[in-house]
């Protein structure tokens, strides 16, 4: 099966990346949103990160105004998924969306499309029925489209396996890595094991071993890496880690999402917010001195 | 207090990095081994990081050979410790070998001497007492000091707190970057991180979630590095990974180094026998089509 045209469901931060990257991989791509701020919003981030791709060279002006071109944004649902040849759906995390929207997909999309859903914390089993086509369902998680370019393939017990090597062949083509997930698993491969080192960051923390700078510059300076774990959840967003650091139930998850909420309810959810465990856009981890 | 003399105990693969770094920092270093084999294997160890760090440009000629002209390699303690401003023991990770060690130099050191050790899974306290001078006594903790630079210096409860900023002075001038551990913790600070990502990718792999190859590449593309989990448990060692596992509790613990011990059976200890999840010199993680 060929596809060729991409129907993204929610403009959001996730929707516009998979959008955009599939446009300039050639694909034509229709963006659906119940919101048209969301969409509006979604074409003036693409502008901007066009912008970014150009100045770093990964795109030329031509191939930036193509792109463009092969993007509609649109809040009529039928319009966008008249002749989709796969859904990714990005809407908001919370699953009665989640089940409402694939609900109504299921009943006006064409036979032919592929159902991808980019749950993060959710697992496709969770709303593959609504769809009333359980066996063209799969998650197809992707990270941040254009850094970390890892795209989780990962079936429900019902997912038809031919589905497979067609979402393979199509998250190679958008410049993505695909990664097989044998069996569902919250947090896929990736985000298990970032976790696991955020737990591990946290627990220091809560337990009074180090400071946070201590931390972060540890794993930095013996990783070679741009950010430690507590630069990584300002840029993940303190509320989201909050969310699933709270919603498990062991004692050190729970003395971290206390430490988390404490920054939270003084309003500082991380980068996006101007403060969360460091202060932005020069957070002390980005001068070279941090780690001297 | 000006540290010039430093004497290491343990001519192994730390003793050897920690003593060259210093000599090249332009310290006196004298080198203490029980065996004779260890001092010249030492040597031959110095002289090729030397010639990899001439290579990458990193020091001159005449700096190589000034630094090893700095070193003395000894089998005899009293001479090796007769003027050492600092003692930095690496003998052999058990506690039976380090209670000996340091009882033996606790009666034969200047008065003036520093003691630290570089134990990666004990504690200070575990020993600091046989050496009859505990307040004398830090744990200080090196990674791999040419790559993976940070030094961890942590007190135990008895330690002076006079000796934090005289260890973080040494350890910078020796080019490390040293993180203050605010009380003792078994792994520091980045041992406690990795160990938990490799615990992260030690379910995934036993709860049969996805494969190494699968597990390392999400790592790896997402954060642009050079290795995965198991490239890494391979340069560790999974004989080491498995004592560190297997001291663990937990079932999923016991499940990953289960799954240790069957490579270990084979022989398979990683990139020191040439295989472990992967073969060497050429492992498949190396190859740039192992991240498409
Ligand atoms: N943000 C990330 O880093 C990230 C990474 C990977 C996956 N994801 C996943 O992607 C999905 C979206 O996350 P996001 O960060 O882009 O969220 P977001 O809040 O930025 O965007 C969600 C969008 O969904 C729209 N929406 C809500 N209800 C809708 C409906 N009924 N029909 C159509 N659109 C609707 C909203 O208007 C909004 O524009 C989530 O499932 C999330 O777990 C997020
Ligand atoms: N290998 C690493 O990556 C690493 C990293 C950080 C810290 N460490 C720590 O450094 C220490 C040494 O580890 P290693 O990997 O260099 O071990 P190693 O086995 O390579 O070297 C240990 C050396 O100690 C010598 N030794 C044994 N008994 C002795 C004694 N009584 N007196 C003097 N020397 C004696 C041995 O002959 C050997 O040369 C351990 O405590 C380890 O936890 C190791």
């Amino acid at each position: 099966m060929k596809i060729e045209n991409v129907c993204i469901l929610g403009a959001g931060t996730l929707g516009t990346r998979v959008g955009l990257q599939s446009a300039i991989s050639g694909y034509n791509v229709s963006i659906y949103d119940i919101s048209q701020k969301a969409l509006d919003g979604s074409f003036q981030v693409m502008k901007k990160i066009l912008h970014q791709l150009k100045k770093s060279d990964l795109i030329t002006e031509d191939a930036s105004v193509e792109a463009l071109a092969k993007i509609h944004f649109t809040m009529d649902s039928k319009k966008a998924v008249a002749n989709a040849d796969l859904i990714s759906e990005s809407v908001t995390e919370e699953v009665d969306i989640k089940k409402k929207v694939w609900k109504q997909f299921g009943e006006i999309a064409p036979e032919k499309t592929i159902f991808t859903t980019n749950t993060s914390y959710m697992l496709a089993s969770m709303f593959a029925e609504d769809s009333g086509r359980p066996s063209k369902f799969c998650a197809f998680h992707f990270h941040d489209v254009f850094y970390s370019r890892v795209v989780d393939i990962m079936p429900h017990p019902g997912t038809d396996e031919s589905l497979i090597p067609i979402l393979e062949d199509f998250g190679r083509s958008i410049n993505q890595v695909p990664v097989f997930v044998k069996k569902e698993n919250p947090g896929y491969i990736f985000n298990s094991m970032l976790l696991a080192l955020i737990g591990a960051a946290g627990r220091l923390l809560t337990n009074e071993i180090a400071e946070i700078e201590a931390i972060d510059k540890s794993w930095m300076v013996n990783f070679h890496m741009p950010m430690g774990p507590f630069g990584i959840l300002d840029s993940i967003g303190l509320d989201t880690a909050w969310h699933v650091t709270h919603n498990r139930r062991d004692s050190a998850s729970q003395a971290f999402a206390a430490k988390l909420k404490k920054y939270i309810d003084q309003g500082k959810l991380g980068e996006k917010t101007g403060e969360g465990f460091y202060t932005y856009p020069n957070p002390s981890y980005k001068d070279p001195d941090f780690i001297k």
